[in-house]
């Protein structure tokens, strides 16, 4: 089993051990997910792009970010788990339409929306 | 190295060819999980909780929240990868507070909010 | 002046008497509107659809609804008066365009995407 | 009635001509409240700080970010009437709130946290 799938272990584990699962639907992991993702752009929002490039300089604000970030993967984790959703595939799947979707030699140095994949 | 260190090596690939390193930036990345973790919850605003439980059972709506969820995990892993953060033990730490937060006994069955670890 | 235009005065005001206007560019206005959607989500993500139908029953509860529903539209206003945006205009066209897409008879009782407006 | 209340009283037509109602609960309206402000977000993720605050002079960017705002109030002002809440009201609670919280001559110039009022 990979990294990935111990940590979902774990975290049915959490939920059995405490009778949450009654809260862990995917509606309600999908917003306890937007809710965390909100953290994590709040600890970005008044930095300057110099600033937030520096971010894990600061050992203050670079352990809130790891903490931010700590809670999204649980919930992104959790969720994928309850739905039955292999990350990593889901994941590569998406890396490899973009590849395609996005040749090399047409968009270098410039991002602007490809059409979508026949 | 692990599944998530092969995924950021394919996701800092990806940006190097095509030369698009300048647009992931800590602030740009953090921006763009927000908004594909917007597209997620919008797969499942309309939903009865019945609904979203079973949204797997669709295949179509199946295929986009897979596509979806390959979108958040592949800005989440490129954001960690620019910013340093090692992903899994953020989680993981996040999950030992959790679990030394929330005392069984007492949480069982019923979610509050745990005061901050001191 | 409508009551919309006074808001997104006062708080213009309130921006300039604490020289904080280098901090309210539209990016990272974007980004506080997202955050603080964020912490009005998270008020609502282990509710059922019945708690969450009955939360401002609760005093303590509807007092935190009330108050992320105040940041979201300080941050709201805020945003579109440094974008030159009339809100009330941009939400009646999007209205009106969604009165045309999306006919009565056609869509009664059952949401699902209509084709975009030529 | 204010201009907010004329826009609140057309979405509840809006959604009673279509017997949409039951899919316009405060949860389901929060997701899609989240999900379109990620739309938002996604408008500005790849954009400078520069390319961010010229937004509005390039005609079909500005279209799409006004389009985007549009959604967003016809969201946010749908939410705060099913639960009863008067969004200006929320709004300047909060604003007078950070009016006493920031005091001007101490942070003049610089955003920190202030301690939450007592």
């Amino acid at each position: 089993m990979g990294e990935i799938g111990e940590l979902a272990g774990r975290l049915r584990e959490f939920a059995a051990v405490r009778e949450w699962e009654h809260y862990h639907t995917p509606k309600n992991l999908v917003m306890a997910l937007a809710g965390e993702v909100g953290e994590l752009v709040a600890e970005f929002q008044w930095l300057t792009a110099e600033e937030a490039a520096a971010v894990m300089d600061d050992p203050e604000a670079a352990r809130r970010v790891r903490a931010e970030i700590g809670d999204v993967v649980n919930y992104l984790v959790r969720l994928a788990d309850v739905l039955g959703i292999d990350l990593l595939e889901a994941a590569e799947a998406k890396l490899a339409d973009s590849e395609r979707r996005y040749d090399p030699a047409r968009y270098r140095g410039t991002y602007r929306k490809a059409p979508p994949l026949e």
